[in-house]
């Protein structure tokens, strides 16, 4: 064949490429390791960009993590910029491409190869798609750009500047928080009926409530149709046709038929796995669309390995394969390439090889993620509850409510937790937390627990740390274990949002007192409390009143009792039980959860354009 | 016997107390339930007195968790205060005591009997202990006192007030940033000769440091030996003899002859078990002197629980028993053991019980800690290095220095991270974690990864949340968690501080270079880092030039190289074994870690009094 020996390639030179060839490096001190990079940027600050925007990052440069020529100087990696990788000769060992801008040839043989492609901004068919001050993120100089437009706007207007953002995913929330912090008012569209669409729609619920408070305006479950421009909204266009892409927008029509009127507008709509290269190469894809590897992060052809957005990996939860475009598992998949490619490069000098090149595995990830939109902050790893199903799933679910450290010690926010297990063995399947501070500790400790295999029930005996400043002597996973621990001894039995308004609405004859002949919901809040509101029918006891009040009970109906959070009435379905009721269930995440399931699932049920707005301020 | 049936009485009412009384009510409607509390208050924020005493808990009321108003009114829980028990006689089931302060006798029948007796602070017999200025930090009348006198002294004095504390423990700490806090000059005494004794020295170094840069007097491996009043100050006393313990101190005499000056002690040396009452009723004691009990939190008498500070229980680390007085275990404890007395009380009554009545079990602790001292946070779980060591562990442990947050957004502060492992087989034993931000996030990352029997080398697969806000790409526990899995898997030759310094005593016939028959040291940090200083004897090659300037190193020495914190090094040591060097070896935790290491082990030697002061300063 004539190969070369000892000469790693690397397509894509961001996280996964980049962590690629520092590791195949530090194993392989003789290869030769070449990055082919077909933009301006290795190794930049990606999850940064939206935080440049928002002006909180000041320069660029701080964006760029490594220069091609730090790269070259600790790490001897030559850095191609440029060079857009076009095929791959698996006969010949050698890819080739093109020299951007103007599209010199070239070719580069290698002994192993390593794909960090990344992947591709989803980008619908929509008119206007093009148009000038239609932004993406994903780029140093798209953001950039992004941030320039966005200071001059700021300055120039004479009212407030809008922006339009769509897609309310992670990056959307991020984009959103960063142009309103630049003086914007932000429109944020999405298709879904919800907020970040990989949450359950009651905890997205709960970060909508924060947006719209925050001030920006939220349109959910409505699509963005068309970006239109001047010459449109004036009349004929005055060139080029119906598409006169050249001119800036000046609003994006919906599918519904509204119109949202910007300067700026920001696209958002998630990623797709970059197969291009391995799909042309002849490698095998997974079912979820991105490239198969194994543990070694080996594709079908024994010399090429691919780590990053491209490639589908283990849910380590689920055992099936699925995409994660994160930094995280980009990261450490990147590692592992490096580290197998550096074996498989050396070939037969592997006496130039460190002796133990080739032993990193990654047995997959949990699809941990985090945003911070504002004051408001989510979280999720493992499952949702809505994903778990759908896979098929026994499901139990729980919601806790608790301050992120203790009580006394001024300035605790609250956590909402969900807590998402299998309830014939108490493995847990998930968390997502909501709230404003301390929300990042309790998804790492639940995602710590899931990779060690612990049960719910356990998340109670965790012996975390403790002072007033960081915890509770009860850590809110720890509260959070306790409940599902009662719930999985049976110790007390649970009910969620969703079975309440299923038991609700199947109860036709349900009186004004909310006593039916089959069911009682009690309300044990203080009056305060329920003057504010209570869910129709509910009887109204106070905890602290429900002894003496028990002869406006039937103990032998079945009950159903909540306060706020869910705490208050755990305590008062013990009192009934202990007093003879027949059947007692407590609502899990109290009135707080049964909110924020109206909120969503009015939503969902009317299934179409823009109804959750109303649904928050009726 | 005629012993009563379904009544559960209490003897303590704080965290473990106050929580086993709950817990009984929440599974036994029907029990009679008493605290007994010889003190003034029940349930209240015993952690939050240092906070309350630096007025960043403002109110005295915010201590109070729950009132015995509120345990009648919610769970009809009989509270006595001011009812110290002298006596249980198990025989009569029944104990006995007197009501304070006029010491009228009461006893109390019980059918299951709780023991929540805390602890005794360690009171050595220190003369002048009882001098009316110098507090410990155990009750709300004191805090409410500690606290009086603080903001009348701070009004007063002319110059800057000074206060004193004897005991550089958690709540040492803590009580020295409350005084600082309030505009004393404080000095703290410790008789170790590092701050916070559970930690390792060289982590405690690294606090050490950041108390003296915050102010603090730090006097180390110096004893309290007497608290003189001005009667002794000025000569003869005048009245009562030596002892004139009525008037206030004016100074504390330490061992070594020191002399400090203040207006204000407080000593905080720790606690014990409080077994007096358990071990007169003949119950076991265990090795540790705590009251024994197993997982139901039974004592030797299965009619007696036990939870709290009184009680010894297993570390779920070495197996073995042991005491952790803190809050969260006392919590969970206290629970179990509301649970298990719920249904031994009941007896024959079963069917007034919660069918589901004690279930609960209490499995072990980790000893998990944390304090904020200013602005510096200092966590520990599992065993700490010497610990494990002093139970004879085969022991690895790896420093990692990195920031708590992508470095890129603003704001990242330095973590430093200590992890201690098992080198056989990978099992963690514990972790410690000192910085400014991120400390509790990461000790309870650790803590879950233990409790869920993760490898050390498993850290490095966490699938943690990350945001530039929250965390890093690769978070400082899969850094660490990546660094021992390199050691691990053999990768990189690790060496600590320890065993560096070792080395290097046994070469004496070391040169100035650093060059001698068996071992070269090498400094790879760039210029500007090495002018600070570096290890006598190290030759400084940067990183970047490291591959030009092989010639000044000898490839069939031992080499051990360094950097700042262990990651540049590291890259070194490939390097160097690429290009054939025999052994090369990277110091863990780099020079931040050998200076600790220095600053913590020149005292250990010298054993004596207050001689980190100056190391620090030389």
């Amino acid at each position: 064949m004539g190969a070369v020996t000892n000469r790693i390639v690397i397509v894509g030179g961001v996280a996964a490429g980049a962590g690629a060839a520092v590791r195949a490096r530090r194993v392989n001190e003789s290869a030769e390791i070449v990055i082919l990079e077909a933009g301006d940027y290795v190794s930049f600050a990606n999850c940064g960009l939206p935080y440049y925007v928002g002006g909180e990052i000041k320069e660029e440069q701080q964006l760029l993590v490594q220069t091609p020529e730090q790269l070259w100087r600790r790490f001897r990696i030559q850095v191609r910029l440029r060079h857009r990788v076009t095929a791959i000769d698996r006969e010949a060992r050698v890819v080739r491409g093109v020299v951007l801008p103007r599209g010199e040839e070239f070719s580069e043989p290698y002994s192993a190869l390593v794909l960090a492609c990344g992947s591709r901004p989803v980008r619908p068919p929509i008119p206007g798609l093009d148009r000038p001050n239609v932004y993406q993120l994903r780029t140093v100089p798209e953001a950039v750009a992004l941030r320039r437009v966005v200071e001059a706007a700021r300055k120039r207007s004479s009212g407030q500047p809008r922006a339009v953002v769509v897609g309310a995913g992670f990056i959307g929330l991020e984009v959103a928080e960063a142009l309103l912090r630049q003086g914007f008012h932000v429109t944020l569209v999405e298709q879904a009926p919800q907020v970040l669409p990989p949450l359950d729609p009651e905890m997205a619920a709960l970060v909508a409530m924060s947006l719209r408070e925050q001030g920006i305006e939220l349109v959910l479950g409505d699509g963005a149709r068309e970006f239109v421009g001047p010459s449109k909204a004036a009349g004929p266009a005055p060139s080029g046709g119906e598409n006169a892409d050249g001119e800036p927008a000046t609003a994006l029509l919906l599918a519904s038929g509204r119109r949202l009127e910007a300067e700026i507008f920001v696209v958002g709509l998630g990623v797709r796995p970059d197969v291009e290269l391995a799909r042309e190469a002849g490698l095998q894809l997974g079912v979820t669309g991105g490239i198969r590897v194994d543990e070694r992060m080996q594709t079908s052809d024994p010399l090429i390995f691919a780590a990053g957005d491209a490639v589908e990996c283990t849910d380590l939860v689920t055992g099936q394969p699925a995409l994660f475009p994160l930094a995280g598992p980009a990261n450490k998949q990147g590692r592992v390439a490096g580290d197998q490619a550096a074996a498989v490069a050396a070939g037969a000098a592997r006496e130039k090889l460190a002796p133990e090149a080739g032993r990193l595995r990654f047995r997959g990830a949990l699809g941990t993620a985090i945003v911070r939109a504002g004051t408001i902050t989510a979280g999720i790893t493992g499952l949702s509850e809505k994903r778990a199903r759908a896979c098929g799933l026994p499901v139990a679910v729980g919601y806790t409510v608790s301050g992120h450290h203790a009580g006394y010690y001024p300035g605790a926010k609250s956590l909402f937790i969900k807590l998402v297990w299998s309830p014939q063995d108490g493995r847990l399947l998930g968390a997502q937390v909501v709230g404003a501070e301390g929300v990042d500790k309790r998804i790492d400790v639940v995602a710590t627990a899931i990779m060690g295999g612990l049960r719910v029930e356990e998340l109670a005996d965790l012996d975390l740390a403790y002072a007033p400043p960081f915890g509770a002597a009860k850590d809110p996973i720890v509260i959070a274990g306790m409940a599902a621990q009662n719930r999985q001894l049976e110790i007390v039995d649970g009910i969620t949002p969703a079975e309440l308004a299923s038991m609700l609405g199947a109860n036709a004859d349900q009186g004004d007192d909310g006593v039916t002949s089959r069911l009682q919901l009690v309300d044990v809040r203080n009056p305060q409390e329920t003057a504010g509101g209570h869910i129709p029918g509910a009887i109204l006891i106070p905890l602290d009143t429900l002894r003496e009040n028990l002869d406006k009970l039937d103990p032998h109906k079945s009950t159903v009792v909540y306060c706020a959070g869910g705490q208050r009435s755990y305590i008062a379905a013990q009192i009934l039980k202990g007093h003879g009721f027949a059947r007692v269930q407590n609502l899990t995440g109290g009135y707080l959860a049964w909110k924020l399931y109206q909120a969503s699932g009015r939503l969902n049920a009317a299934g179409s354009t823009n109804s959750e707005g109303q649904a928050e301020t009726a």
